[in-house]
């Protein structure tokens, strides 16, 4: 995999130097519900984070690109400095990351969905109705029994995730190509064939092998109430990106509590810290347990980007407000830089991820202090970081840490 | 013709939406008369320019390169989202797209000058003592009658433009290189030969070829009072660049009054809409006739150039007053995105084009608005959209009109 000019440099300066925490607040970014409103971020109560944007600088970040809608895997790539448009990985890899599970270079992974389908081969719902995730264990295992020994030469493993997710991945060798799915993406259509389209040997042989596992697992659960098909998405195997851990020269944990999130840190060679409890506080207590251990921590939290998808206004702002309360403490673990902001932006008022810059606020002792006196979508357009890709958040924590040596004499 | 990673993304992402409108004052941006002067469009009164810029958001564009004063065609294909660095395109070509002459892929284009030589062959007017368009006219026509055939193999085309400039036009087999223009860039100099700096057989052949009708053409106006020699720049082919509503999925047309605007849009696949009159008000009475028919509309407004390079900065001012009245009627067509901007700057203070960046507006229902209550280069400065490079305008103005699907999952 090539190694862009960004990661050399940084590779090539690294040096040890004080604690980066990069807290992301999943769609943090918002929209004001009227036209003289207020956004979910400047309506919440979070007198630690104004502080901490009095000390620090503030600005804008684009995730991938000026007016693109990014998915919450490319985004965070971005924020770990992995530039998503270049560095393209499959949904499926996220996936199998996102639940442990360790691929080998002979592996090709998807996202797998439970759906229900009519008589006639239609899918009537996308989701099967959402079965537990009981269900999604049970019926996996049916699969794992049904199709493990499907495809001569080869090894599968079916893995329940949550709800109608699970992950497929086949092991062997000769895997790959570029392989579109079979979820037709609406209701009332049946479900697509894989097909390769990078016109290789390699694809239109993984083609048929992954068409041939579809026929046997649809045959294996089609008594099912709900879950009686499947589809597969994101099919694609690891893209051996370069590590976080060799270009910035730091030893880094990932706390979060949704798969995907710890998917995409496994990918770039974070370390997943397990811990119990699924709110912000929690996972501050694992930053405290691990502080010594690790140069460097990101944090995700979830809540954010749920309550933006929901449309609850409300419940987004108690939730930023909720992470105001633990600023403190991460702050009494003397970091030398604290980044906090968003993978992308989700308002409440769109109902979903969308393009608008990301507010993003960077303390750190050796901040250059801008005029900003709070944490919120417009005053951060008038912050030191200005309008920025979020590909430059990681080598400005470096500095702002004093890890990174001077470029030239 | 390489396609870039902006525009694959593009054409990835793109679906049906809201309408946009890009209406473009040419060399918008100014500067004060005095330090504590405002600029033309600071002192311009536009209420209906600030409230959109109180509901949309704001920022300054780049159009080629920071420092780098811009021509028209680089400047509008870089509002078109083709940077022009990366796109080269000659002048040639642009002028024979603005007088509808249809290059195909055969055909060399120049952009010729009328010019006037003293008996020892040196230019004492560069531009023929600006003849009429009938003059213009009269003597492409004889240019035409004279030089049709001297090329062997070749057709050869020359096209009145108006005033002093005409299109050539030689139309063959194995035609190409890098061509220098004749025009010596003074007065008191002799014309120049074309010159092939590709040192390749093809470019050799075509300078030639151009030397020769050059020759040709001279002796056939030499008795003419003011048009007796002619100057060639510019010279090049369609670069066949990839098209817009392939890139954007949108029908695209292009309500423009002058030939060279109207030749960049054709260049890049717009539609160029025919109709009458030549004020901003007339611009938008074919917008409103058209608004059915297309997903985006390129108007350009000429004027706010030329005043400022005639150094009138009033009239620049009450032109700019002028496309601030026409603004209601493209908002009562309920577009999804509007963005008014300049392709480059033109301050009446310089009396040219300039490298400031241009004062930008966008407004949309999905836009944050930031804290910036009017449309003025300072106020700008200040707004959301940060100090950005012109490519980005598009894509932007696609996600807030809807027409774009998320990248990745």
């Amino acid at each position: 995999m090539t190694i862009f000019t960004e990661h050399f440099l940084m590779r090539d300066l690294h040096q040890s130097g004080d604690k980066i925490v990069l807290l992301v607040m999943d769609g943090l970014g918002g929209l004001p519900l009227t036209a003289e409103g207020k956004t979910e971020l400047e309506s919440a109560n979070t007198p630690n984070l104004d502080r901490m944007a009095a000390e620090g600088c503030v600005g804008l970040s684009t995730p991938v690109r000026p007016g693109i809608e990014p998915g919450s895997g490319p985004a965070h790539l971005s924020l770990f400095s992995y530039d998503p448009v270049k560095y393209e990985i499959g949904r499926g890899v996220l996936e199998a990351m996102g639940i442990g599970f360790e691929l080998t270079k002979n592996d090709l992974a998807a996202r797998g969905n439970f759906a229900t389908a009519a008589p006639d081969g239609t899918i009537t719902d996308r989701r099967a109705g959402r079965i537990s995730t009981d269900e999604c264990i049970r019926i996996s295992a049916k699969l794992q029994a049904a199709t493990g020994n499907a495809l001569p030469g080869y090894e599968v493993f079916v893995k329940p995730v949550q709800e109608h997710r699970f992950v497929l991945v086949i092991r062997g060798e000769g895997l790959g190509g570029e392989l579109t799915e079979t979820d037709p993406g609406v209701t009332g259509k049946a479900p697509l064939p894989v097909q390769d389209v990078s016109n290789t040997a390699v694809g239109a042989h993984t083609a048929q092998l992954v068409n041939r596992w579809v026929e046997v697992a649809r045959a294996a659960i089609q008594d099912e109430a709900k879950a009686n098909t499947v589809n597969l998405r994101g099919l694609a195997k690891d893209p051996g990106l370069p590590h976080f851990p060799d270009i910035y020269g730091m030893k880094a944990a990932a706390i979060a509590v949704y798969p995907m999130y710890k998917g995409v840190a496994r990918l770039v060679g974070m370390d997943v810290i397990t811990f119990s409890g699924d709110r912000p506080q929690h996972e501050i207590d694992a930053l405290e347990q691990a502080w010594s251990a690790y140069d460097f921590f990101f944090i995700h939290v979830k809540k954010t980007d749920s309550y933006g998808e929901d449309g609850n206004f409300d419940a987004k702002v108690h939730e930023i407000e909720a992470v105001d309360a633990i600023m403190p403490r991460i702050l009494a673990l003397k970091p030398g830089c604290v980044i906090v902001t968003g993978d992308h932006s989700t308002p409440a008022k769109l109902r979903s991820h969308s393009w608008h810059p990301v507010p993003t606020l960077l303390w750190s002792p050796r901040a250059m202090p801008d005029t900003v006196q709070s944490f919120g979508e417009r005053a951060c357009a008038a912050g030191h970081l200005g309008v920025f890709h979020a590909t430059n958040l990681l080598p400005q924590a470096m500095a702002h840490a004093g890890r990174l040596k001077r470029f030239g004499a």
